[in-house]
């Protein structure tokens, strides 16, 4: 089985992928009499038509090393998962090669990032790696074909340094 | 100063300022071959014109009691508050009355609790009750006057039982 190694989140590894939704080094504003920082518009949802709407995503916690056996992809919308603990997570992510996924990538996030997969960009399931597992997802919400799954004929194996 | 005593947030006696962001008691569907609860569409994104964005922001924890000098609205969108970590916050909303903000009224979450405050809506400012204060918000981005404040001659303390 091919081994993937998952490397640490960054916005420029990340970019042809999605968009890391993580504080700047500093807050583009101060807000409510200097008492909060707003890091703004991180991320911008990509919806196609219907609505742009906020679900829970209340998911098991996975252990590396992990068998990757599929990705996914939301061609009418943007997905962003918003850990509500302070835990990291895998995100794996694959290239598009003519209609299929090309060779998988893995990203470790730090507590307190959140990303954005973009529009119609093949990725894993949510996979937390410590409970509670609780996401805040923000992606379309309305009627219409929005998943394309592809499963692997050979499973790739996902570690950590 | 007038006290008012915060109350747990039920979606019943929140409804008219917003929506509460928890988990159903059930979820909608499972999904991920059986590991995902999807709570879905919780809350529906209402922007005007413009995008729907994700921000951080990053507040200081306040304690109670809490003085209320102020409650803002925001005519042209909704916006929600996802805590990025699993404790309660504060939060504070007041009816309108003919323009000016009413009676406020103060509510407790729980962990792994959200909300998103209708469209111009009055409410109190991000108030996390426990570090990190880190939320991610959903909410417009877009130009134009989307922030209106009331001060009140007299403030009120915001205290809980």
């Amino acid at each position: 089985m091919t081994t993937i190694t998952a490397k640490p989140l960054t916005p420029q590894a990340f970019a042809p992928f999605g968009t890391v939704i993580a504080r700047r080094p500093e807050p583009d504003v101060m807000i409510n009499q200097g008492l909060c920082g707003r890091h703004h518009a991180l991320a911008l949802a990509d919806i196609s038509d219907g609505a742009t709407g906020i679900s829970l995503f209340d998911a098991e916690p996975r252990s590396l090393p992990y068998r990757l056996d599929m990705v996914e992809r939301h061609p009418l919308g943007s997905q962003a998962f918003i850990p509500m603990s302070e835990t990291g997570f895998l995100v794996i992510v694959a290239p598009d090669d003519e209609g299929r996924p090309g060779a998988p990538l893995a990203f470790l996030t730090r507590p307190g990032e959140g990303i954005q997969i973009a529009r119609n960009t093949w990725h894993g399931v949510l996979t937390p790696l410590a409970p509670p597992g609780l996401f805040a997802v923000i992606d379309r919400i309305g009627d219409g074909p929005n998943l394309e799954e592809h499963w692997f004929d050979r499973p790739y194996t996902v570690t950590a340094k």
